[in-house]
């Protein structure tokens, strides 16, 4: 978390950080300044000192909010060194970059590089840094980052935002489930109250808005029905019209207005009835959901979670890619990621990576699915959990997981 | 515009490009796969060939909305080369951009990098590539990038896609002005029908969802009223009560959902009647705002529309930042901006870039603005024009700019 900074840069021989990048949405930044809505600026910490975060004049009052001390860039001279370099603002920004560090006390040492930017210009800022300022040597941490480290835990006020995200989420999706269950059916699709044909467009609309108020944003959730179903990341057509029978994939991730923590939740729906070959992946899913928070344990490396449920899937026949490498049926993802500020963080639950182990504060998902694009259906089931302070694993996702949703006017006429 | 690139890689002497970058946003990638939603994958282009999209499994259907070729990252050998090189993903990710780049039949040369990406990724990278890949020379653009020399112009689908923007920007801000002109008045405050005193963010609320109403988010307006007006990027303070007679910057720049082409807009209104400082600013503001469009001409640098607006700024009175450098008050930022899949692009209007000129197929901002927090208040007006196929100078943004938004319900109570 992230008042293990301090303790993260000693065990990686930093003498200070720096958080830059442009207007990109950047996550080291938001997490450093608390979330303050600034577009610009970069954030200076020496190990053991507070951070100072260098800003744009216009956004002044904003970056205030971070509670951090605040300079402007102009106040610290920055628009001197780029007439000084006639404009080459990547010369300048390392000299403005000195000037900043040597006005913190650090005449030299190793300086780790964070944030989020457009690929030209991180590598010529970067090759700047180096030709002006020998006297530093800038780090940069190729595998887990030190502010990846921080945010793999979970303080006690991001738990409470990730909560009541997770709270505001859940009830967008029960508004869903009763807004399908309420339909009429009319042939093999789905109509409203006015007779009009409902789409997934329009599901999404609903969940959209009913996201807005409870002041979430939908950050291009999946509602994928059918064959588009058994593609892991399909977003769903908005112009399909819902069907009965039809598998659904609906995994929602909206995050805090304006940027901030996420929820991720995923329910698989049948309008109607299931077909056996749906209610069959499903109840496998089902089993590996439950094998896998078996499998927990704190301290215990995740990649075990991850080997029990591809375990599971292989002897109950599906591919998956640690049988086959290139399949496109069958098991096809990790069995989860650490949820945040982003929406894929540590720790990962994967058979490829080693490195992660299950830790107090980890807000992590458990989603097993089975994919079959070619038999038209997809099935795939997403809690959201937190580690609690005993240790123990907590879904913050109580929505319920029926696969069918039973038509209310429907009276018995389906299937 | 995009079908300018292959003729920019020439002029720039580069035999292939190639965009990657992570889940974030990816201008470039959104771009040249015209808005497939993916979040990984990376786009191959030679020069005066078809681009090939590469990506994950999971994202197929997705990628191929693209209309690009499309291939998998599995069938062209990636998770073979992550074995080879034991889970070194730069590496692994060099030699397959290798395979890819060979594929292609590119077997040395110069290779332009874009996109947007963390920066310690996007520095391993680049390392890695230089590296492992020396038969190549990957060129990093320091100034503009050619992705951004193509996006300078729009072609038609994209002059379309921004009309349609800009028309429900403006619905949603005449929305705004209506509901806030039925309010009732307390004092100094307003009151909505059932007697709640109406704050900023009941505003802000309503103009979310009038953008969701018609496919449109809010990507964080400026709603600034008193003294956080008089900082330009204040993005005003959600539980403040909207007042009488204060000036209220509300700079509204939405995207289409899920990401994709912008408008931009700003107008200050005072509720009620306005202050003659704020009227005297306003009328200022109004009048460099018709010095500038009269300055425009097809193929003239853009920095003289600003030296124009300086010079009228600074003969009224008025600090700017050429006249004093360090000034918090007075005409802070350039006049006007590029806009389109990112909010902030060429061509700059302003007197520290002097490389760019007005072209058939811009489409920019010009918003001047004066800005006094220690007096309470900030003016800001600003349209988005493009530059039709006759060079003419037309504005996206018919709606009114009257000051003071008159109360209908006030019979001349107020002031």
């Amino acid at each position: 978390m992230k008042s293990d900074l301090d303790r993260l840069m000693r065990e990686r021989k930093l003498d200070a950080i720096v958080v830059t990048g442009g207007e990109e949405f950047n996550s080291a930044r938001y997490y450093l300044s608390s979330g303050a809505q600034i577009t610009h600026g970069s954030i200076f910490k020496r190990r053991d000192k507070p951070a100072l975060l260098v800003c744009n004049r216009m956004e002044l009052e904003e970056a205030r909010k971070s509670g951090l001390d605040v300079k402007t860039d102009v106040e610290l001279g920055y628009y001197d060194r780029l007439e000084e370099t006639e404009r080459d603002a990547n010369r300048a920004a390392a000299l403005h970059w000195s000037d900043v560090l040597r006005g913190l006390g650090l005449r030299e040492g190793r300086v780790g590089l964070y944030g989020t930017w457009a690929i030209n210009k991180t590598i010529a800022l970067y090759r700047a840094l180096q030709e002006q300022l020998p006297q530093y040597d800038f780090v940069v941490e190729e595998k887990s980052t030190l502010i990846e480290a921080a945010m793999l835990t979970k303080d006690a006020d991001e738990i409470a935002r990730l909560r009541s995200v997770a709270e505001r989420t859940n009830q967008a999706m029960a508004v869903a489930w009763d807004a399908i269950a309420d339909l009429r059916v009319d042939g093999e699709y789905l109509l409203d109250d006015a007779g009009r044909r409902m789409t997934i467009g329009d599901i999404k609309d609903l969940v959209r808005r009913e996201l807005m108020a409870r002041g979430l944003e939908d950050t291009n959730m999946i509602f994928a029905q059918g064959r588009d179903a058994g593609f892991p990341h399909s977003r769903g057509e908005a112009d399909m019209p819902l069907r009965l029978g039809q598998s659904i994939v609906f995994d929602l991730f909206p995050r805090e207005l304006g940027g901030g923590y996420h929820h991720d939740m995923t329910r698989t729906w049948c309008i109607g009835y299931a077909p056996p070959e749906v209610q069959a992946a499903y109840d496998t899913v089902m089993e590996v959901f439950d094998i896998a928070v078996e499998a927990y344990g704190l301290n215990k490396p995740t990649h075990l979670m991850q080997e029990a449920a591809l375990d599971h899937f292989e002897a109950a026949g599906h591919a998956t890619t640690r049988s086959d490498q290139g399949t496109m049926e069958g098991y096809l993802h990790s069995l989860g990621h650490g949820v945040g500020i982003e929406i894929h963080e540590g720790p990962s639950i994967s058979h490829l990576r080693r490195d992660d182990i299950f830790q107090i504060g980890n807000v992590l998902t458990i989603e097993p699915g089975l994919y079959y694009p070619e038999r038209g259906f997809g099935v795939r089931v997403e809690d959201l959990f937190i580690i609690d302070e005993k240790g123990e694993l907590v879904s913050l996702t109580p929505f319920h997981k029926d696969l069918v949703i039973p038509l209310r006017q429907a009276d018995g006429q389906l299937q």
